[in-house]
C-alpha cells in the first residue's frame, strides 16, 4: 500500500521553508526557481532529449560513486531505476523551470537532483522528501557540481539533437539533388550581379544548391564533435574538489556507455569549466547553414518571380492564396518563412556571442540563455528544412521554353566568342547588339566574323555549359 | 434554434477545397496557414492586444465602407458586434497561426477576415461558411490589403504594449530611487576602469541607476510615436487601388476613435507600405534599454561580489541556494537572468536588422519575424524589469562600515589634494603610499605638506562627493 | 631669437622619464600612448573636427577657470591663442595616437593637454617642456578629467559631422526627387514578394525612395540633439571633485559660445559620466539609414537587372566594364558598393552595442572604439551617399515602352476588377489567364462579365495608380 | 634606350577613352575604379600578401595556358618575370584601389591584369598600353574570370596571413604558460558568479588562459584549410566557359607549386563560385578567438582591480599614468584596448554575415567588403595579441600574501567539508560564519564536528586544489 499522500510536504533549505506539492517529484529548490524565473515561457520540460541527458549524467555519476564505495548497493539499484524512468520521459512534466534562468543552471541541476532523489525514495519505499535516506545534494549530486553537470548534459543533448538536424539536412539535399537531375537538360541564362552572364542548365543550379548544403554535414559533424569533450569531475571550478582521484575516468566511461557517445574528459578542467567555445563554434555552423539556406531561398524567390513581369524560370507549388486583395496571386510563402528562420538564427548567434563573452573568472553564468538560443536555432532550422523540402522543393516545376528563349535572346553568349574574336571585338559586338536591339548571332554573321558552322558550334547551348576547347581553322 | 452543426464544412479557394472543422470561426485560408507554418510554436493567439488591434482595424474599415455606402446598415451592425466580440478576446483561440509565417502576414489578415466574417454570419442568423452573405475578402477586407492592415494592426498593438513596458520601467526607476534615498548617507569609493578613483555615496550610485533608466521613458515614447503613422488606404502597394478617394480619412478617423490613439495617415503610401523604419527605431530603443539594464546588472553583481573575497559593498536578497556543491553559497541569480534577457534583446535587434534590410520593391515580406522579435523583446524586458525590482532591488542592503573603511584606506583620495599640491607632488605621494603601504593622510602630515586642519577639511568624505572650492591661506 | 631647439627633451611622469622629440608639441604621455597602442592604423590626426572640438573644450575650461581667478590674465591670453591655433588645424599632425586606445581616452586628453601647454609655453616665450610655467595637468586640464573632456569633445565633433552627413543625405533625396518627377508619367507594374501586383508609376517609385530617405533627416537631428547634453564639471566620476561650484555653468556657457551649439549640462553627473546612451541611439539611426539605403540599392539592382533576362525597367549609368571575361557586360557597381558600406555600418552597430554594454561602475572605458566605429560609419555613409548620387542616381534612365508592355501583359490588373466582380470570380479569371496564357482583358470580354467601355475605364493605367471609385450601372 | 615616356597615354574600353598617367603600370580600368570607389581609404596596396597572391594566380594561369599552347614561349617568359616582380612587391604602389568596391572584385582583377600586362610589355620591349602585344583580358586573364581569380587570390592570402596570426597566438599562449608556472605555488580563492567559491592556485588560472587560447590553433588551422579548395577554371559562373578541359588541373597544380600550399579544385564549380562559406567559418573562428581574448582581458582587469578597494590579486605592469585628474592612478590600458579590438571583430563578423547572405544566383558580389572585414579582424587581432603579450602578460606580478589571506578568511572552504559533514550541516555552518563574522574553521572546532587534525588535513590549501579522497575514521 502506498504512503498516504499529503497535499503538501514541507521542505527547507538555506533560505528557509516552503510547501512543496505532495505529489511533486521536484522539491524546494525547483519551486524557488519557478518563482524566481518567469521569463521566456519555454520550460525545460519541452526538451525531452535534454532531460534524458541530465538523467544519464546523474546515473553515470552514481555508478562511479557506487564503484568507489560511496553509494550502497541498495541505493544504486534504486537510483538506476529512477534515472531510467526519468531518461525514458516518464517525468518530463516535473521539469517546470524556465530555460532562461540565473544561477548558471543550478536550478536545473537541483531539479534533476530532486526528481531522481524523490523517485529513488519512492522505489526504496520511502516518502518523498525523506532526504535522510537519499539526498538530492549528498547522494544524487555526489562528486558533482552544477558547473560540470550542466554543460555536460547540454553537450550530450546537443549531440543527440544534431543527429536529427543532420537528417533533415540530408533529406533536403536529396530533394535538391533530385530536382537537379530532373532539370539537367534545361538550358537557362546564368546571372552574375543580377546581370545576364553566360548559359548554364537549371539542373546545374539545383545540383549546386544540393552541393552547397551537403557541405554543411561535415561542418555539423566536425563541430558537434567538440561537444564530446566534457568536464565531469571538475566539480565547482575545475579543481575536482570533493572527488575521488579515480572518479573522473569512471564517470566518463559510464556516461559514454549510457549515451553511446565516445566522450572524453577535458584536458584542463580549470579551463573547461567556464569555457563556452564549443557552443560558439556550433552556433557559427548553424549560422553558416542559415546563410546558405537564406541565399537559396532568396534565389528561389527570384527565379520564380513573375509570373509575367519577373524572371519566371521556375514555379513553386502554390500553397495558399497569396493576397487578400489581389485575386489569383500566389506567393513564395515557404521560402519566405525559411528566410525568416535564418534571420532568427543570425540573431541567436549574436545572443550567444554576448553570452559567451560574459564569462567571468571560473564560470560562465550565462550558459542558460546560450542553451536556449542553440535549442531554438536547431529546432527552427530543422522545421524550416522539413517545411522547405516537403512544401516547396519537391513540387518545383520549370518553364523550359521560357528559359531557353532567354538564352537565345541574350547578349551574354558573346562571351563564348571571346577566345576566337578577342575581348575588344566582342565588347563592341555586345554594345552594338544592345544599342540596336539586335541578336549577337545575326551581327556576327552580318559582319562575317565567323562562318555560320563555327558560330553554331560555339553558340550551341550544350557547348557553352562546360569547359571546351574550340578549334577553328583560322585560329591563331 | 441554432443550425445543426456539422463536424466539418467544405470551403474552397484558389488552390482547391478543404474540410474546415464545423465549429471553427476561422476558414480555409487559416487552415492552410496552420499546415504551412509550423515553425516557432508561438501563435497569434498568445497576444490578445494584437488580436484586439486586428479586430479594431477591421471594424474601422467596415465603418468607413458603410459610410461610403458599400456596406449595408444591417451588415455593419452585425460586423460591429462581431468585431467587438473578437476585440474583447472571446475568440482568441481562433487564431492558431504561427507568428513566423511567409506571405507578409496574409495568413493573419485572412484569419481575422474569416473569424469576423463567420461571427458576423452567425449574428446574421446564417451558417458559418455561407460567405455569399458576408465574405471574408469582399466585405471584411473591403478597401483593404494585408499590406496596410497587417502593419497598422501591429503598430496599434505595439503602442498598447509599450504602455505596459513604460509602466514596468517607471516602477523599476522608482525602486532604484528609493534605494538612492535610503543609501544617501553611505560613503564609498567610486571606481573607474575598476581601479580606485574618488569617493561618492552609495545613494548617488543608486540614484544614477534610476536616472539613467528614467531617460528611457522619453526614448520609448518618442519612438513609439512613430507607430502613429499608419498606411490604411494604401491597399496593395500604396496606390490605394480599389479604395474610394474619401476612404482613407474616414478609416483613420474611425480607428483613432476606436483605439483612443491619435493616428495619422502616412504622407506617402508607396513609401510607407514597404517601410519598416519605425520598427527598426523602436527595436533600437529596446536595445538601448537593454544595454543600460545589462550594465546595471553587471554593476550589481560586482558590488555584491564576495562575501569575503569580493567588493562586498551591497547585499542582494538571497533567492535560492546558490550551489549544488558549495553549501551556503548565494548567487546574484536575479541580475544574472536579467543580463540574459538583455542578450536576447540584442540578438532580436540583429534579427530585425536583417528582416528590415530584406524588403524588396513594394513590400517587406519579412514583417512577421520582425513582429515576433519585437513582441519577444518587449515581453521579456517587461518580465525582467518586474523580476529585478520585486526579487532584487527592493531587498538590497548595504554594508556601510565596510564601504566607509575602504574610502579611508584608499589612495584615490589624493585627488582631492590636487588643486592644492599639484599633480606632480600628488603623483609622488600616491606612488609612495602604495609602495610603502602607508596612508596618504599620514604621508601628507609627515611631510608637512598641509596643516592637519586643512587636510581634515579637504579629506572629509562629505566634502569630496560634490563640487567645492577649498580656500587655503597659503594657496597661490 | 627663438630658443635653440634640442633634438630631444627629457620629460617625466609617474612611470619614469622619456626622451620626447624636441620639436614635438606633444609630450611624454602622448609618446607612451604611441608606444602602447598600435592597433587600427587610424589616428586622431585624421579627424580635424575632433581636434577642433578638443581644443574648444580646453579653451572653454580655461576661460571658466580664469573667471574664477584660477588662471592668470597673462596665461589665459596665451592659452586662448594656443587653443585657437590648434582648433584651426595648425597642429593636426601633433595627434599621432591610434583612435582605438585603452585608458578611456586619457591618452587623447593628455595629448591635447600637452599640445596646448607647449604651444602656450611657446607663446609665453618659454621652452617646450617647461611645465612649471604652464602644466598640462594643473593648468590645461584644471577642473577637468578625461571622463568629462573626452565624451564632451566627441559629442561636439559628432554634432558637427552630423551636419555634413545631413547635407549629403539632403542632396541624395533631391536627386531621387528629380528622378521621381522625370519618370512621373511612366506606368509600370508594382511587385510585392517579387510577384506581379498592381500598376504604379516609375515616378512614384523614385519619389518613394526620396520620401523614405527624407525621413532620416528628422531622425538624425532628433538624435544628434542628444549629444547637446554634456558633463563638463563632472570630473572623475561625476561628483565634480576639484571644481568650483560655479565652474560648470561657466564652462558650458563658454563652450556653447565657442561652438555655436546650444549645449546644456547633464542633470545627473554620476549618471552621465559612464553613460553611452546617446552614442547607442545615434548609431541606431545610422543603422536605420543604412537599412534604407541598402534596400534602395537592392531595388536599383533588381530594377536594372538584365538587360535581356532580367526586369530591365531602368538603366544605371555604366561606370566601368563589368567583367574581365564577359565582354559588354555592365554591372551596377555603385549600388553594390553602397550595399557593402551599409553592411559595415551594421557591423559597427554591433561593435558599439558591445562597447556600450561593457561600461562598469563609474565609467565606460570602451568609449574609444565606440568613437572609432561611429566616425567610420559616418564617414563611409557620407561618401557612399555622394557616390550614389553623382555616379548613379543622376544618370538613371528608364525603359518606358518595356515598363508599359509589362503592365498590359500582366494578370495583376485583375485586382482592379475586384470591387465589381468580387474576389472569387476574379481569382478564377486570374487562374485561367495564367493557365491558358491569355490576357485578363480578353477573358472578361469573352465571358461578357463587363462592357468593353467599363472595362477600358477600369483598366486604364492612369485609373489604377490612385484611389478611385468606379461607378457602374449594374453595380449592386 | 627606353621608350620616351609620355606624361599620359590614351586607353579605351567599353565605356570610352581615358588618359592614363604615362608611368602607370595600371590602366584605364584601374583608373575608373579609383574614380568610382572612394569609400574606406584602405587600399589594396596596403596588403602585400594579397598582391603577391594575385600575381601568383596570374602566373599559374599563364603557365597552364602556355602548356596548352595558347600563350607563346616568348610571352610566358616575360609574364613569368613580370609576375615575379609583382609578387615580390616591386609594384605594390600600382594597386591604388579601395578594398571596398562594387563589381565583385573585377576592378582588382583588372588592376593585376593591367599591371602584369604593362610590365610584360615593358619586358618585351614594348610601350605600356600596346595591348596588341599582350592584352590584360586576352592574355593575362586568359581562361579566367574575376569570379575565379578573386576568391582564389583572397584564399591564398588568408592562408598566408593565418600563419602569422597563429604565430602571434602561439607566443601569447607561451607567455601565459610561463606565468602559470611562475605562479603555480600561489593559493587563491576561485570565484563563480563573482561569489567566493573554492580555492585554486594563480598558476592554475594562468595555465587555463594558456590552455583555452591554445585550442584556437587547431580551430584556425582546421578552418583555414577550407581555403585550400579553390575554383580556378570555373570562370564566369562555374561552367568553365572558355577553358580547355585540361586547364583546371594544370592551373591548380601550378598554383600549388608556386604557393607551396596543397590546393585542390572545388568539386562543384557552380556551387563554389558564389559560395562564401569558408569565409563565414573562418570569421567565426576569429570571433571565437576574440570571445576568449575578451573574457581573459575582463578577468585580468577584475583580478588587478584596486589597489585598495578591488580584488588586487595581481599587478599589471604600469604602462602610462592613468588619469589626467587622479594622480598616481594606473589603469589596465592594455587589456582595455584588447577588449576593444575584440568588439571590432564581433562587428566584422556581423558585416560578414550580411555580406555572405547577400549572394544572389551565380555570384556573391559583396566579397570585397567581406575581404576587408577579414583582413581588418586578422590584422587587429595579431597586433592586439602581440601588444597584450609584450606590454602586459610578460610583466604581471602576483600579491601572494593577499591571495592566501583571502583563502583563509573565506567561507567557501566549507565546501571541502561537504563529503564529511553533509550539505545540510555545511549550509548551516556557512550561514552562521557569515552572520556572526566568524571563521568556518573556528566554528567546526567549537561545535566539535571534526578533530583538529582531520580539519587541518581537509582544509590544507594544497589538498583543496585537486581531486582527493579524505578517509576519516568515523566516516560512514
Amino acid at each position: 500500500m502506498p504512503h498516504r499522500m499529503e497535499r503538501f510536504r514541507t521542505e527547507s533549505d538555506l533560505i528557509g521553508e516552503k510547501q512543496v506539492p505532495g505529489n511533486a517529484y521536484y522539491g524546494i529548490q525547483t519551486l524557488r526557481a519557478m518563482e524566481n524565473f518567469d521569463i521566456s515561457g519555454v520550460k525545460v520540460s519541452a526538451f525531452p532529449k535534454y532531460i534524458e541527458s541530465l538523467a544519464l549524467v546523474k546515473l553515470a555519476a552514481a555508478k562511479a560513486n557506487h564503484e568507489l564505495g560511496d553509494i550502497s548497493d541498495e541505493m544504486i539499484k534504486a537510483i538506476e531505476r529512477a534515472a531510467e524512468d526519468v531518461s525514458a520521459g516518464l517525468f518530463n512534466d516535473q521539469f517546470p523551470i524556465d530555460l532562461i534562468q540565473g544561477g548558471a543552471g543550478t536550478s536545473t541541476n537541483m531539479n534533476i537532483n530532486e526528481v531522481i532523489a524523490n523517485r529513488t525514495l519512492e522505489i526504496l519505499g520511502k516518502k518523498k522528501g525523506e532526504y535522510e535516506f537519499c539526498h538530492p545534494n549528498d547522494h544524487i549530486n555526489m562528486s558533482q557540481s552544477t558547473n560540470d553537470v550542466f554543460p555536460t548534459a547540454i553537450k550530450i543533448a546537443l549531440i543527440k539533437m544534431n543527429v536529427d538536424l543532420e537528417e533533415a539536412l540530408a533529406q533536403l539535399v536529396e530533394a535538391f539533388r533530385k530536382k537537379g537531375e530532373e532539370f539537367s537538360h534545361v538550358i537557362k541564362m546564368g546571372r552574375t550581379q543580377l546581370q545576364d552572364a553566360v548559359p548554364m542548365t537549371v539542373g546545374q543550379e539545383f545540383e549546386a544548391f544540393a552541393a552547397t548544403l551537403s557541405e554543411e554535414t561535415a561542418r555539423l559533424e566536425q563541430n558537434a564533435a567538440l561537444f564530446e569533450e566534457i568536464n565531469m569531475g571538475a566539480t565547482a571550478i575545475g579543481t575536482g574538489i570533493n572527488t575521488d582521484p579515480n572518479y573522473t575516468d569512471k564517470v566518463v566511461k559510464h556516461l559514454s556507455d549510457l549515451t553511446g557517445i565516445k566522450l572524453k574528459r577535458a584536458k584542463n578542467f580549470i579551463e573547461a569549466t567556464p569555457d563556452t567555445g564549443a557552443f560558439v563554434m556550433y552556433s557559427s555552423v548553424l549560422k553558416r547553414l542559415a546563410v546558405k539556406l537564406s541565399k537559396i531561398c532568396n534565389d528561389l524567390r527570384l527565379l520564380s518571380s513573375g509570373p509575367r513581369t519577373g524572371l519566371n524560370e521556375i514555379n513553386l507549388p502554390p500553397m495558399q492564396p497569396g493576397s487578400s486583395i489581389m485575386p489569383g496571386k500566389v506567393n513564395p510563402v515557404i521560402p519566405e518563412v525559411v528566410n525568416q528562420v535564418c534571420f532568427v538564427v543570425f540573431g541567436n548567434d549574436t545572443t550567444i556571442t554576448f553570452a559567451a563573452e560574459a564569462g567571468q573568472l571560473q564560470l560562465n553564468v550565462m550558459e542558460p540563455v546560450l542553451v536556449r538560443s542553440l535549442f531554438e536555432s536547431m529546432d527552427m532550422l530543422q522545421k524550416a528544412m522539413d517545411t522547405l523540402r516537403e512544401l516547396c522543393i519537391d513540387g518545383i516545376t520549370v518553364n523550359e521554353e521560357h528559359c531557353k528563349a532567354m538564352v537565345l535572346n541574350s547578349i551574354g553568349i558573346v562571351t563564348a566568342l571571346n577566345p576566337v574574336l578577342g575581348y575588344k571585338v566582342c565588347s563592341a559586338l555586345a554594345k552594338e547588339a544592345l544599342r540596336e536591339n539586335r541578336s549577337v548571332y545575326d551581327l556576327v554573321l552580318e559582319k562575317k566574323l565567323l562562318e555560320k558552322e563555327d558560330l553554331d558550334d560555339i553558340l550551341s547551348p550544350e557547348n557553352m555549359v562546360q569547359p571546351r576547347r574550340f578549334k577553328q581553322n583560322n585560329k591563331k
